[in-house]
C-alpha cells in the first residue's frame, strides 16, 4: 500500500482522484504536467478502472473529470503518451472527448494477447478557436 | 551535485555516459527504457552538450553511442519524446542517424526566444528489414 502510494500519488501540482460507488473504489485517475519546466503547460493523465466494474462509465467519468480539471487549471492541452492501439474502448472514449491520434509508435507495447502493438500519442487542444 | 546525481543518473537498466576531451566534460547522455514493463523494449535517451563546446561533434558522438548501445543491448527501437522543433541542429542530427519525426505535439514547449513551439516525437527502428 505504501508502495502504491509512491507509484500512483504524485506530489503537487499533480492530482489523484478516485471514482467511488458508496464505499467501493471503481477506478482512479492521476493527472499533472506532462513535462517539467517549459513543457508544463501540457497536462497528462493515467487511468485505472477495476475490471469488475467495466462498462459502467467509470472511465468516461474519470476522463471528463481530467478534461475539466486541465481546462480549469489553465493547461493549454492534454497529451496521452501511450494509449494501446488495440484498446478500442479507451481509444473510442478519448476520441469521443475530442482527442486525436497524433502518431502511433509502432510495436511499442508487448501485449499479452496480441504481441507487439502500437502506442498512440493522443492530444486534445484546450485553447483552440 | 548530489541533486544532479539523482536527476541525471538513473538506476540500472539505465545508463549514463560522458563525452570528454582529456579531463574536460563536453557533454553527457543518459539512456534506458522509455517505459517500464511491456514497453521496456523501446529505448529513450536525453542529451546535454556544454554550449561552450558546441559544433565539435559532441552531440553526434553521444547520439551514435546511444544508437549502438540500444542495438547491442537488444532494444527494438529508440523513441525521443520531446525534440524541440526549432532546434534544427538536433533535428538534423537525429535525422542523419536515421530517426523520423512521427508527430509534432503543437505548442508543447515554451521557448525562451520563439514562444510556443512544437515538440517532435522522433523514432528509430532498430529491427526493420
Amino acid at each position: 500500500m505504501e508502495q502504491a502510494r509512491g507509484w500512483w500519488m504524485e506530489p503537487s501540482p499533480a492530482s489523484t482522484v478516485v471514482a467511488v460507488d458508496s464505499s467501493t473504489v471503481l477506478g482512479s485517475a492521476k493527472m499533472g504536467p506532462n513535462r517539467p519546466g517549459r513543457g508544463a503547460h501540457v497536462a497528462t493523465a493515467s487511468f485505472m478502472v477495476d475490471p469488475r466494474h467495466g462498462g459502467r462509465g467509470v472511465g468516461r467519468a474519470l476522463g471528463e473529470y481530467v478534461v475539466d480539471w486541465a481546462r480549469t487549471t489553465g493547461y493549454r492541452s492534454i497529451q496521452f503518451n501511450a494509449v494501446v492501439e488495440t484498446n478500442q474502448v479507451a481509444v473510442r472514449l478519448w476520441r469521443s472527448l475530442g482527442f486525436d491520434v497524433l502518431a502511433t509508435v509502432p510495436e511499442a507495447f508487448d501485449h499479452p494477447q496480441h504481441g507487439l502493438v502500437g502506442l498512440h500519442v493522443m492530444f486534445l487542444d484546450l485553447k483552440g478557436a
